[in-house]
């Protein structure tokens, strides 16, 4: 900040150059910023959308000291960073939002349940596990959903143990259970804090997940719940992340169960797949607030301008190389349809090419438009 | 186009990189498009949000040559370029959109005018003047407005001649004179069209213009019109792109005099300063739009989703070099209010740097945050 007022726009430097990384930078280069990105994949998404690409690795102390040494703050779009580096650059008196302090609870997810159970957040029953053994499930009871402390991303690092004749089906990788919660539907909140401690919430949203990859598929936004839960999930996202003392945007999942109970699932401490739809559906989206909230700039409005559902478009099993698209044009004559791709150089089965966010004023119909659209649109591989 | 009915995504040329260029080529990305950009500055505002930039000259036949040969279609941002190659690249048959042909029309404004006169599009009377003398002049009547044939751009190569008295303002350039209209508004509608001839127009705007540099310095959508001006309005843009048998989005500018006449004062062959409000408050972006339609994809919805200002970030007078920009965490704090800027490397006094648009369901209020947001911007220079 210059004393006469007048304030030079700040670099962002974004560790991890996929959609999420690519979606901040559109956002930040709409705004004049200057970006850079740190990701391994030459090419990455967020490569050509940015200013400058280091090829490096998450996990390169060098690389990551280059991207925060160049920026004005650094942020991520993944959580599988090394935080030991980066902790040493905050304390050398770098910014690095949300803190690597922070970022290295939510790695652990034990750690992250432990830190809500105590602040008195409501989460499912869960126990640290010593060993894997029957034994240990056995005292906690059965069903029970076993869940990698480290490492789980889209469905993987979980196994649902029914019995003790599910045991072969346990993770051998340090970890700990819960209680199998009984799914009404999922939420999920976005909520941007900012480094002078404003905090905005957007709408409550339900996700859908495609049951075979465990993997989310829809996300439907405003949430079709009744107005009392949605206050309560909305106080309890802001909550999570005063406790968390959290900067940027970040996705708050959550159970709604059978009985009413809304328990939190899991953080990511950053813009989420269940924001995508803010980019055409509210008056801020979450990738601009998220820049907004770790540059020390105002929050934005998180007014929903209209209901909207987002579909991921996820490579087709049997699918391998180069992308190709079936149904791009028939997809893009729907009214009211936006279609992403995120650029990435080769499809694989279930992996995350792109999404398609429609907006209607009806809710229900908007589902339906989206619905009709994942059915058309199929991403292959030449 | 592949025979099992899937489509390779377009690679898309786009020749200047500045602002429009800049924004057609961050809504080409959003979905996944290649896009290259010839532009003589590195570092022009569209390099960084592109995937290659050509560093060249616009009149350059061998970097316009090697642009279009590496996309599926291309295009430009600005029409100050070399027509002769790109006629001849297109004659070879290479997809170039607007054909240069067209705007080879556009580039001379009397045979602009010449063609839409000759087919019943309303313009005020002109006339072809053969030298600069006051003969010319007297024989035309006075006042009037003489203008360049060429290379006018944002309120250059115009001269108002009210009497003999003038004659020092004369332009001494190839030129023609037109009546000096008796202005009521400016009007703009941006029209788009796509190769399959599917048309679509944007609501009527009103263009205000600084009167002392003669520029675009606010956009109202929509124009505070009466409904059956406005349906004129748009028959006549519409009609004007029919006559050009234009693919891509269009800028047709109108006056609209105290009489009631709407006259056509000129084309754009391209996304528009009067649309930079279609990105937040249109279901499409002019920007997709022109990328859509010059790509033989369906074209989107125009609905205006909320009534929008426009207000262009200008350079200070007194101010020239690397911008700063003042009152930016003010303005950020305004409700339903976007930011854009562009990144050129230099300000100077009036120079376009970015822009911002307020949203508001009531287009008076949206006009004074509007007003507001210019009064607490200012481009200054480091």
């Amino acid at each position: 900040m210059k004393k006469d007022g007048m304030k030079d726009f700040p670099r962002i430097g974004i560790i991890g150059g996929g959609q999420l990384g690519k979606m901040m930078a559109q956002e930040a280069k709409k705004m004049g910023l200057f970006v850079s990105v740190l990701d391994p994949t030459p090419g990455c998404p967020a490569s050509s959308v940015s200013d400058i690409q280091i090829v490096g690795d998450f996990y390169d102390e060098e690389k990551l000291e280059e991207l925060v040494k160049q920026s004005d703050v650094a942020t991520y779009d993944i959580e599988h960073i090394a935080t030991e580096p980066l902790k040493r650059l905050q304390d050398r008196g770098y910014s690095i939002l949300p803190s690597p302090y922070l970022l290295e609870v939510i790695q652990d997810k034990l750690a992250q349940k432990e830190i809500l159970k105590k602040a008195g957040i409501p989460v499912a029953r869960f126990m640290k596990i010593e060993r894997i053994a029957v034994e240990e499930f056995k005292k906690f009871g059965y069903p029970l959903v076993q869940k990698a402390r480290k490492g789980g991303y889209d469905g993987r690092g979980v196994a649902v143990i029914r019995s003790e004749e599910d045991m072969a089906k346990a993770l051998h990788t340090g970890s700990y259970v819960e209680e199998l919660v009984d799914i009404e539907k999922e939420l999920a909140v976005m909520v941007a804090r900012s480094t002078k401690g404003e905090i905005r919430c957007y709408p409550v949203v339900e996700m859908v997940f495609d049951e075979k990859a465990n993997i989310c598929d829809m996300v439907i936004a405003p949430a079709r719940i009744e107005k009392d839960l949605e206050e309560r999930a909305t106080e309890i996202a802001k909550e999570v992340v005063k406790v968390l003392d959290g900067v940027g945007v970040f996705g708050v999942e959550m159970f709604l169960d059978k009985k009413g109970r809304i328990l939190v699932n899991e953080i990511a401490p950053r813009p989420h797949n269940s924001g995508h739809y803010t980019i055409e559906a509210c008056a801020t989206s979450q990738f601009e607030q998220h820049i907004r909230a770790i540059s020390g700039l105002p929050l934005g409005s998180t007014k929903l301008l209209s209901p909207a559902v987002m579909v991921n478009l996820l490579g087709e099993e049997g699918y391998e190389g180069t992308p190709l698209i079936e149904g791009f044009e028939e997809a893009l004559s729907m009214e009211g349809l936006y279609f992403h791709f995120y650029g990435k150089k080769t499809t694989r089965p279930y992996r995350k090419m792109g999404h398609v966010t429609v907006i209607d004023d009806d809710v229900e119909k908007a589902l339906e438009k989206a619905q009709k659209a994942k059915s058309i649109l199929k991403v292959k591989a030449r």
